[in-house]
């Protein structure tokens, strides 16, 4: 017989001395391979201060004692002292610098600069404007409202409605800095089997989003419950077409059905070859 | 005397059976703690066959040969298999999983489920939702175009024109499904020193982005040069009343200027104590 305690959701600490991504990114691609197990996250950012690193190191010793066992601690703490409050805290640490700085340092025979927050701040200015620029551009260019920027755009995204176009630009813009436009399908373009004249002139940047009618159903079945947009008849319509066109275009492209935006993103980007503009 | 190839960046390859963001967010984090050194990054995702893990082994020992000396590889490739054949080749290899997956293990005492492509997967489907829900919250609610969804909204950032509302209402609901609207302070506000009514109601929600004057004034040099809405003075103006209006009404604030928009994102979660929606 199991102890109730294991049945409770194992509490999980991200810790860092700036910002948690990296600990949150790396600590819960690790957690996803531990489907059977339920953890409770907690994110504990600007850890920047032994006080602060005091109050934090009690509180998963707390966390210890009232639930009978170990929180797991994934941190990116690069100052020794505040990372050794935490890895004298009762709990499962595992630093992400400390594992990997040291063989680093050996192969590049230099010694780390140990200065917090790096990882997601503004090197470079350069950075933020691409990145505010290509932001502004994904919002101009969002939903076919104009054809006006395609030569510019570096990638154009075409699909039917609610295939996941406007969050993958706007996510190619924030992470990649890429200039990158969306477009529907209209019904006009579905029953001609064509591309508008606009965009058959970029063809070559055009990348694909293409989804499950019956998951594309109950996304539309949200917005407008009963209506025609949201019907069976429509959504197969639509979807068997789109795919249909982007075979006879050679168009590449993608099922966002089980996909999150973050893989859509990175699948436009291998698809297309394009470079990231931020680094 | 150094060897010339000292003096030229060091590859870096970031692999990954899936869309490679845990592997770059790590592998980033840890060279961001080597000013000194330059590299050359390298991200190949979708590493999903043993053909694509030979080819990109055979791609880093050409590496090696070619450029004297071995590359750095950070991975997270789940299976045995295809990480073998990455360990065989000329390189300094890290792999995430395989350092941190078997004390997990232990600790949890489970045995992990060893399959790719979790990370960054659509596990739930309420995620997506709401991060889509999110986006188009912030969308419909960007730059003050309506204040009747305020009630609606966990935050309402409040700042200066371009001290980076609309990109951290767009990153606070894609990675954390914040329902985020934004508005600009006018001068009518700032002249009275007051909160325009529609904000006032919801004071407890505001959280302001101020930025450096300097900077502020690049910034909207490169979108209108020697405008009256990038003069000195104007922008001296419009950040000292800002400011000067935050402290009047206890509203807490950040300094964007030195700040990347994760950071942003970071603090206002963090300093609102609002919950993230997506886990």
């Amino acid at each position: 017989m199991n102890a109730p305690t294991d049945r409770k959701p194992r509490t999980v600490f991200f810790l860092s001395d700036q910002t948690g991504i990296t600990a949150e990114t790396l600590g819960r691609s690790l957690l996803t391979q531990f489907d059977d197990t339920e953890f409770r996250p907690i994110t504990v950012p600007f850890i920047d201060t032994i006080d602060k690193a005091r109050e934090v190191a009690e509180r998963i010793n707390e966390t210890a004692r009232k639930e009978g066992r170990r929180a797991l601690v994934f941190s990116t703490l690069v100052a020794d002292e505040i990372r050794g409050l935490i890895e004298e805290a009762d709990c499962t640490h595992m630093d992400f610098f400390d594992t990997f700085i040291g063989p680093l340092e050996r192969e590049l025979k230099t010694r780390s600069s140990h200065a917090a927050g790096r990882a997601h701040g503004m090197h470079n200015p350069d950075n933020y404007s691409r990145r505010i620029d290509a932001m502004n551009f994904a919002l101009a260019n969002d939903d076919g409202v104009t054809s006006r920027n395609y030569g510019q755009s570096e990638v154009i995204l075409v699909g039917v409605s609610r295939s996941g176009k406007t969050p993958t630009c706007l996510y190619l813009a924030l992470h990649y800095g890429i200039y990158a436009a969306n477009c529907p399908l209209t019904e006009d373009d579905l029953e001609d089997g064509k591309l508008p004249p606009a965009l058959e002139e970029h063809k070559h940047k055009i990348f694909g989003l293409t989804i499950d009618p019956a998951r594309l159903q109950g996304i539309r079945n949200e917005r407008r419950p009963n209506s025609r947009y949201s019907s069976t008849r429509q959504v197969l319509y639509e979807v068997k077409e789109t795919e249909a066109l982007f075979r006879r275009y050679g168009i590449p492209f993608v099922n966002t059905t089980q996909t999150s935006v973050e893989e859509i993103a990175a699948t436009v980007l291998h698809g297309t070859g394009l470079e990231r503009h931020i680094r």
